[in-house]
């Protein structure tokens, strides 16, 4: 129970949909106590089905079903395959199938044990499922413990493109223990890394300064960093999406390096970059664009790509034409009538949004 | 503007989810005015996609499309096939497709344009295309009126049960032209009333004595009955929905006749009843069940007989045995933990929700 004693509790505030992100070093074990009181509290069912994939399952799948079991509940694996080209409707489909084979009903939940494509497909499957039913998310990489798993997005690909058919839909608890990264590659390690230091770009300078002088402590899992910038970034996540549940506005500073980020990945057909690694690259150009419009200083460029450089990741790609670029953010789900979003740093610490930049600034940056 | 001046407006109050719907007769051509406005106030862009059925777009597909035309939007017809057996995901991956194709954004709608069927699927897009996108409805049968377009249920099915895989997600107009009753199979028309004498039964004694009074008028067509019966409808849908959004507790007041009446159209494959006459003789069922109970007097259970049977609607089956229909009622969608919930009516006006009924007393129902 120390483990759990020491977790930091962070709370998303969404009226009605509000719910904790519980984030500690071997807490894993713990969860079922803890989903026991939620069952309680919110009359929710025995069943469970716990979705992961055999990568994950093999690692911690059976912790977590002894955890479920222990505490009462009835847990079911269903596994999906491993990658991004599996988060699709037919593996939805196979999953509604295995949920009602197993006779989940309203009151049932679905467990998402994970990287973010598993928290996306879960999400859905738990969103669309009889019309929603309740789901809790266990995020096992850093990207999901940091960005995917909070904030309710949750959705399956289009053979057109990322992400087209989803919902917003909150998960009732997320469970975060940074002791499972220890098992994660170290470039995925590195990659989620990428949406740490946007948090502190986009909203908290001396957040941006503790990444600055804590790098080699983070990169080799010291766990009290790894809590702290879980809980920090959880934190920054949970007030902007707080303030805007479902992307009217304010929640667009999220995506600071994205735009560029899901060019690069699109144009190099998700086979060049981490999604972390085109983001790094998409900040950069961010940040280069922020200083042709005399926002940020020479020194404060100097530091973002420092950064990001002593974090392992890329500041600059080299493959793709600035022209193709352009055209493919223009084709961006956040594009509105033809105008694209770009998500600017001010100085450290602060954005701006704004369609106002000329085609021709943007391509010399992107030629650069 | 004679038909939209004497048109109703019925408030649907879910806070920030909150919509109206508008009851008139001859006031389709209205619509691209009505939704200018909207599109002013909330920030629309001009595309829409319009879903129908082949059948309901040579009635009234040229009137809408003329109605957004005029009003400045840009209307696209995307077209499912007719009947329950094509509302499917295998549909809904067309139409994301259709709307991918037409370069849909976060800001352009869709309206659906049909029945229950076409409401559902056209719902089911709209919640789930780039996570959410704005919905409207223009029912074109007496139970897409009276029911299924008001309340935010959106679905498709799953080849193991009807509606598995949905939401709940409000439409932001619903906008229900009476005249477009008259195009609609007689059959169609009594199906739809078994919704609106359920009402009467769940809330509304007055409403009840009005029907039992009025069929005559009713089942000719004659539009001011009409618009009250749908307003009526309505109205006390949608005191029911905004106390219980999601089908938390008070919602369930709507399943009367629902129970039965869905075992009875499994059980004889959708082909037997149609969904209101099914919902008929489940009503009678739910009464007689009240009965036995010692609450509906034989002079209420006789009135509820006469009325259903002067809609022209079926009172009781005699094609499926009793045990079949309370095996199949455990299968429902909204049993929990293994128990049916019975909505059964106490007098005509209200009803009580209950799991304590011996099933020896329901087997003698059923089988009497």
């Amino acid at each position: 129970m120390e483990q759990l004693d020491q977790a930091e509790r962070v709370k998303v505030d969404l009226g009605a949909n509000s719910y904790d992100i519980v984030i500690g070093a071997g807490i894993l074990p713990f969860l079922g106590q803890e989903l026991s009181c939620y069952a309680r509290q919110h009359g929710w069912g025995k069943q469970v089905m716990v979705i992961s994939n055999p990568t994950v399952e093999a690692l911690y799948g059976k912790q977590i079903v002894t955890s479920l079991s222990e505490a009462g509940f009835q847990p079911a694996l269903a596994l999906m395959q491993d990658g991004e080209q599996y988060k699709t409707m037919d593996s939805a489909m196979q999953l509604y199938d295995q949920a009602l084979s197993l006779g989940l009903d309203r009151k049932s939940f679905i467990l998402a044990l994970g990287g973010g494509v598993v928290g996306d497909l879960a999400g859905f499957v738990a969103s669309t499922y009889m019309r929603g039913i309740p789901f809790v998310q266990v995020p096992t990489t850093m990207l999901a413990q940091v960005d995917s798993s909070v904030g309710g997005k949750v959705a399956v690909n289009h053979p057109k493109g990322k992400n087209i058919i989803g919902a917003f839909y909150q998960p009732r608890l997320v469970w975060a223990d940074v002791d499972v990264l220890k098992t994660l590659p170290a470039e995925e390690l590195r990659a989620g890394l990428a949406e740490v230091i946007k948090y502190g770009l986009i909203w908290d300078g001396n957040f941006f300064d503790y990444l600055e002088k804590r790098f080699r402590e983070i990169l080799s899992l010291n766990q009290e960093d790894l809590r702290e910038i879980v809980k920090q970034s959880c934190a920054i996540k949970a007030q902007v999406v707080a303030q805007d549940e479902r992307e009217g506005g304010l929640r667009a500073i999220l995506n600071l390096g994205h735009t560029f980020g899901h060019a690069l990945e699109a144009l190099t057909h998700y086979r060049a970059y981490r999604h972390g690694e085109a983001v790094a690259i998409g900040m950069v150009m961010a940040c280069k664009v922020s200083g042709e419009l005399g926002f940020l200083s020479a020194e404060e460029l100097n530091r973002v790509t420092v950064v990001i450089r002593s974090f392992g990741l890329p500041v600059e790609d080299r493959n793709v034409a600035a022209q193709d670029i352009l055209a493919s953010m223009y084709h961006d789900k956040k594009a509105e009538a033809g105008k694209i979003k770009y998500v600017i740093p001010e100085t450290i610490g602060r954005v701006r949004i704004t369609s106002a930049i000329p085609e021709g600034l943007i391509l010399r940056v992107l030629s650069s």
